[in-house]
């Protein structure tokens, strides 16, 4: 991410806004480009093709509203996860401020890399080993209380690269995806392994999406009568990690209906796009190839983060949309 | 259940309707009792004080109506559960049509008493051996292919006593209370011990419920990719059993939000009617009492099904309303 063309592309963008016919002045009769921020060609037509096909009634695929159900992965794919997830940010924080309460945390991975700073270390224990973190440090208050010290983070709490809010680093092509969609009556979830009770908080207010449509990974929690009501307590115990096959698994739980509409970024979505797109409607897969490392990040087949490798070879073979963010995407983020 | 005091009820119901003034033909300045099978009383009102305290801008009560949740249980809550639930005579048309591939059931409890016929054995086997029978039986295909089952099972069996389809067996004044809260924009759920997959092909047509919005019990399930496409494999494991403390588990697991409302009519319902009422808002909690022998059936304390007992006790502490069917409900079911 190089400041200097993320001014240039933000200059240029509001030069081009305010010579540009589109916008809110436009006549009522023109219709609005509902993906303003996707430059015109192959991928973008892919998905107005595809919404177009499964909303005409008089498609052979078209698909009534109700089983419209289109799932989004969240880290790469919804928002950044560069240099490290962002949850995992919350855990290194949370880590450090529990570390006194904690002394076997010194000789323990991955605490002992927390507490010394090694990211390395830290990213080199692996997806299984960052979630066993996360969830290790999510434990021991209530929901309700856990919900106000993630929100309290993200208020208070800066991306280190950009210097802006976490719910900034958003991509602003896919926020229009997700209006797009709606628009035609899609329902669009969140399916992340991110935690869900971490998501749940922002993710109406960012993407537009209920804290009852967002699926993620979770740690037990046990049902408490106190004197001034009930809780659940949150216990340090991993219920289900929502990554890989155990997507479609999840999808089935909280929705029970297939998606005709998935979009990922890494091999940890493989099963999803396979789900959405292996039953007997038209199904829609997209991939986010993050190769844009003047406005993003470029990394693909050997990152620890989203790591995209089986999954890219399949979208080939199978003709899935891939998005390159350096070809595609007119702008990243919304603040850009 | 008594025939002929059905009959004169039902004669009842339409002699009293063709004279009343409300149907149809009222004036739409008047407005339409929402809950016309519910007679007037202390229980009819204290559902609408609660939806106007919630509702009412100007109500210190007032809730969002993103945060208006409502709950329900299903088995004896939003359809009848006598002389067994009927999922379990479900099960058992399974098992007797699977025996022949499993001789080990000729001598295992609870599959014994189901090829025997020994309904007693089979009601004392419990709620949870109940829910292992129907586990095991409901097993070794897709989810696609059991919705089909589940299906054509309900659409060709009869109930045994009223020889009408199960999903005949729905409590007309329950389904006005879906209404009347969905008309206040609340979000309807079933959150049911019943399997969750056994429920979701037919709760939208016979309740307005959609599949998403179905909480229940769970077999585990195992993502495969088939030459046509992806499945999901039900496996005889059982994966979460929605019932007592583990219903609060669920609702946050689903929904991500504490309800506002629950309804239920027995003991394993009672730490959901807890969690709804234990939070800041207002909360509003329900027990459909079965004391109705002449229209429907009378149970509670001492019943295999439906155990209602504990919660009982907590409702008279707590001042919840309790429906009796006998006195509140007008009419029990849509075709009386």
């Amino acid at each position: 991410m190089k400041k200097l063309s993320t001014i240039l592309t933000v200059s240029a963008i509001l030069i081009l806004s305010s010579c540009s016919p589109s916008g809110e002045h436009r006549q009522p009769t023109v219709a609005a480009d509902p993906l303003p921020s996707w430059n015109e060609g192959a991928t973008k037509q892919s998905i107005m093709d595809f919404v177009t096909r499964v909303t005409d009634p008089a498609s052979p695929g078209f698909v009534p509203e109700a089983e419209r159900i289109a799932t989004f992965d969240n880290d790469g794919t919804l928002w950044a996860e560069q240099p490290l997830y962002f949850q995992l940010f919350f855990a290194i924080d949370r880590v450090k401020a529990l570390a006194p309460e904690h002394p076997e945390w010194e000789t323990q991975q991955p605490f002992k890399a927390v507490i010394e700073d090694d990211l390395e270390a830290l990213v080199a224990s692996g997806k299984r080993g960052l979630l066993e973190l996360i969830m290790a440090t999510h434990a021991g208050m209530t929901t309700d209380e856990f919900a106000r010290i993630a929100t309290t983070w993200l208020e208070s709490t800066r991306h280190p690269t950009s210097g802006r809010p976490f719910t900034d680093m958003v991509y602003q092509p896919m926020l229009e995806v997700l209006d797009y969609l709606r628009a035609h009556s899609f329902k669009t979830y969140i399916v992340s392994a991110g935690g869900i009770e971490f998501m749940r908080p922002w993710t109406e207010e960012v993407y537009g999406i209920p804290p009852e449509q967002v699926v993620g990974s979770s740690i037990k929690t046990s049902f408490e009568i106190r004197d001034n009501g009930s809780v659940l307590m949150r216990l340090p115990e991993i219920d289900f990690i929502d990554d890989k096959a155990a997507k479609p698994v999840a999808i089935n739980s909280h929705i029970g209906r297939r998606p005709i509409a998935a979009f990922g970024n890494s091999d940890g979505d493989l099963q999803m796009l396979q789900y959405a797109t292996g039953g007997d409607h038209p199904g829609f897969a997209l991939i986010v190839h993050h190769d844009d490392a003047e406005r993003e990040w470029a990394y693909d087949r050997e990152s620890h983060i989203g790591r995209l490798d089986k999954a890219l070879e399949e979208a080939t073979a199978k003709g899935w949309t891939v998005v390159s963010m350096r070809d595609d995407w007119r702008r990243i983020f919304p603040w850009n």
